[in-house]
């Protein structure tokens, strides 16, 4: 590998992901930015917006066109659901990697994903050829990706805590509970009122129970390493912190194995994903602001049901840091590169 | 019934259930507020050390031998586990009516008691006599009691989220599953370390997966309407709020039933369960500060899995209020005077 | 005093003076609350916009127009500023007494009024006739008016705070510090960016420092009981909690005097405003959900600055509570009807 | 400058100091870790008791005595008050290098050290020899020390916000007021009932008001500088966060100046100290988990008070960073090595 310098552009940078993505390539060594777009914002500097990038950036945001983004090596889509699908193809075209944040070609199946995204998709064909990019199930298909499908951020923690167990075919895939929670972060940065400090603070709530969109997503990926048919129960709650994702997950075990062995197994080569010991609870904080999910397991009463505990930051590895461990991947860089950053706590 | 004022007592009230008992009786119309004991801070206007009692109460804390609890018509313990048991006996012999808030009179099987709590119980025959009490159940037990156990936060929370269920024998009651979140002032005013805002803030875990002491009091609560074996997987988690329960419980259906109409026609009549709408999602600030829990029942998917979200506040319903509740039936008041709150929102 | 039942209206319902207004009137026993008025949401139950009311109302929001309430005999306003100018005149002429929450009534000195609120004022005549009503002040003026102005959040706390030094002349009044911090709650429930919960918590920031709607107002306030020209001042911040106001005030002494007997002197008979012993630190959840100011006078150093530690509920003593104890004074009531709630502590 | 690796001691690692210097070092490319110390943990690994050094750090604390402490380069203190004065003499005459985050080398006046801090001086004449390293004050004269007496967090955000103001003379310095505002993380790790969870969130209050130990380090701090004598009225305050301390300073101008000019060519060569645009508003979290100062000045209505906000990380800034910025310095590296982390927002 070259010392070569990767031309980065990012379009749509005003959100927390985009925002996220800026922290972490301004630390990269490997990486220059090139462009930041925002129709919106565009000629503002982007460290007016985020303060905490003074002196560490001095891009302004950008017109689209003027951009020149088909001059860089690899663009970020950190945009709301249906740009990417929209601008992927001149891209693609152009020999630009193409990495998104966004849900636009997580779906293989077209009709689902316009069923629960509320669009006609615009783009079916890249949706085929996309990778949907989690490193600890498929990185050598990602290395070789044109378009990646970057995960959202309930089904990294929830695949990455239930991946064992599918792969063993030890529980009933069938019968698949989620109880996760994830901090405001998660619902973007709108301007909504359900997300105010004044209404999510000190409060907690489900939503969606009805149907999530993360929900296929999930099935989606589990399915593929599954021996039969996967079903789930998938509830996500409102918690009030910033950051962070904690999932609960619950399957009834099918048959007598060394649980902890066999997550320490699975994941003994990943320098992303951490099993801790066996009784251990992880906590939200012990990831905030690094891209790592944190693992325990538990067979509560020695009973027939596993309980996997699976924390991430959902801007990291269920997100940004998840993004460039997938940049870094598709231009073979060591996959830490740039995202070793010790979690904040407290 | 006569407009006689009930002589109240109260031992150890310098926890978060002894604030929150004085603030409902305070308010209350038909007590008089005669004692309240702390050994360590006898002698301090109680106050002092809750200053959103200033100008409300008079009382100092006392010595309990000093308090004539023996001339009070209740007295309530909002004492650490273990205390109770010590004290109840002689106030039962001079005619005192006791209300437990701890756990010492919960558990019937006086041996699970011991190795859940840890420690040798010093009255095992008042536990036979003691009537566990969440109203919804057996209020006319209530009624005659002597000696009460008032129900856990998250069992109140858990049990009259399944009541509906267990009593209709329509789901797979031998695999029950509560994920429960709690504020943290459900781990009490006590100086530790892990419950520091710079800990819990902006963080969230789970804890005792392996076993809590509330399993065995849902269990037994839940077995007693059972029509059959009853089993329940338990994981508490610590949400950073100050005051609330949310518990997302789990079963398998095992007959086809109208959920909705099955939970609107087992609460019409109670006064402090209110069923939601098909399709809500309840917030824990919406009973902040209020006796109330609020239940909604889902089916996600159509598919055989019951979601039930079920909320209170863990100081109010889970404790403090419950206890008034419970009161107001043993002297055969109206079962709502003086728990009219309406929660404070936002 | 007859035991006359008050009608009431609300306009503009739908934010947190509102709601706040709402649990309180419920609670009320000498109100009936007859309508709430939004455009936008007529026809929703006011319950399914705020659940903490279910089971407590049973009123649905209407049109304005439709709401008959020139049949109250007293209507809130608990609107945007620049409304109840609009819509107070009618109402006044048909007798109806007008409690205005936002700022419409508040400067006397219209052409400021216009500056600071940048808009033309609709109805100078009654600005003039309006009473800006801190009860601790005026209570005798407000019992005979048709149109209150209810003071803004931040200036009850100022103003309370710092009454004593002025009336009692022993500052140099021309040059107070105000350093104020506020809830999130005091925003208003409006969907902005900035004070989302993934903005505004465990974040700490001053805004308006060029210059706060609520200086001139409070400069007002003081300047009618000061002896001599004053000057302040205002630097408010924005914490993360969802209520309270906490207002740090400086003032340089001009006489020796004793502080503590100043303040406990002039607030001896006020119901509301509660002076804690020399030495202490009020907190702002000693006063949550309550209608009460809780202040402790400090003189660091034994030096020529004193030191004031003003706190309030800013939804309560800052806004609705304050507008209950003002309609309360109107109607002839004991002042402190329907406003006994104690602060929800923790 | 040779690429020699330094040898890094940390004495008392267990508390939030601690763990925020671990997580800079391990991620600083010119220290080596060689021991930490603390006798009530030793034997337990790092990694157990702070989970966001998982993978990052593979030390267990270790008994001081077994630690060859004389063996490192440098040796920081991470200890409450007190410690280091007795153990930093031994280490000084074994060539070692002393960084204190604690205050026993701050204060010059060891009488004035004894009746704040409450005991007696163990290591006066260190005292004399230390240096308080304030790099934007005086980094040569650090740069030959042998003992740094680290700044307290109040003190570093203060006077950072002062100095302009007090070096150029144009304002009366003896009646300066700040008024500081504290996340909750600066109380330290100590397992205190006020700074629960329960307790300090959603609440808001001064303390120490008669009297902080960080007013005498700041007044020391800013006479040193002064032109006069200097008056600091200091009022404290806890705030529901984790980290983060915002500064509001006042001060009453002598002289018309330039006060943005002012600030920004003080600043124009400090990489940590960042002066924002006229007109801003800091944000604590603009430097969350990063070492620097914010800054922005006001002069509000044109009047002679000057307003100065200034916000830092009090565990960064305020306490850990600032010591690897002052270990740089004593070892001729560059300021910035292993600082240049970006601030988490959201």
């Amino acid at each position: 590998m070259t010392e070569r310098i990767i031309k980065v552009g990012i379009v749509g940078g005003t959100g927390y992901t985009g925002v996220e993505l800026l922290r972490l390539l301004v630390q990269h060594p490997r990486c220059e930015l090139r462009a930041i777009t925002s129709r919106k914002e565009a000629g503002m500097p982007v460290a007016d917006m985020f303060p905490n990038l003074r002196g560490r950036i001095d891009l302004r945001f950008s017109e689209p066109a003027a951009a020149g983004l088909d001059k860089c090596d690899v663009v970020f889509f950190a945009t709301p659901n249906g740009v990417a699908m929209q601008e992927a193809r001149v891209l693609v075209d152009a020999g630009v990697k193409v990495i998104d944040l966004a849900a636009d070609f997580r779906i293989r199946d077209v009709a689902v994903w316009e069923q629960y995204y509320k669009m006609k998709h615009a783009c079916p064909e890249l949706v085929a050829e996309a990778v949907y990019a989690l490193p600890e199930i498929n990185r050598a298909e990602i290395s070789k990706a044109r378009v990646i499908a970057n995960p959202g951020c309930y089904p990294t923690a929830v695949q990455l805590g239930f991946l064992p167990l599918i792969e063993a075919g030890c529980v009933d895939a069938a019968h698949l509970i989620a109880d996760a929670k994830s901090g405001v972060s998660g619902a973007g940065r709108k301007a909504e009122t359900h997300i105010l400090h004044a209404e999510a603070s000190d409060n907690f709530k489900a939503y969606g129970v009805g149907g999530h969109r993360h929900q296929p997503e999930i099935v989606q990926g589990l399915t593929r390493v599954a021996k039969g048919p996967v079903g789930l129960v998938f509830v996500p709650h409102l918690t009030p912190m910033i950051r962070g994702i904690h999932a609960t997950l619950y399957a009834r075990l099918t048959q007598s194995i060394d649980l902890q062995a066999l997550y320490e197994k699975r994941y003994a080569n990943e320098a992303f994903v951490d099993v801790l010991p066996a009784g251990s609870h992880p906590e939200t904080r012990s990831v905030r602001g690094a891209n790592i999910c944190r693992i325990a397991v538990h067979q509560p009463q020695g009973g027939d049901t596993v309980v996997v505990l699976s924390v991430i930051d959902n801007l990291v590895k269920g997100a940004a840091g998840q993004a460039v461990q997938n940049m870094n991947i598709l231009f073979g860089l060591a996959e830490d590169t740039g995202l070793t950053q010790v979690a904040l706590l407290p």
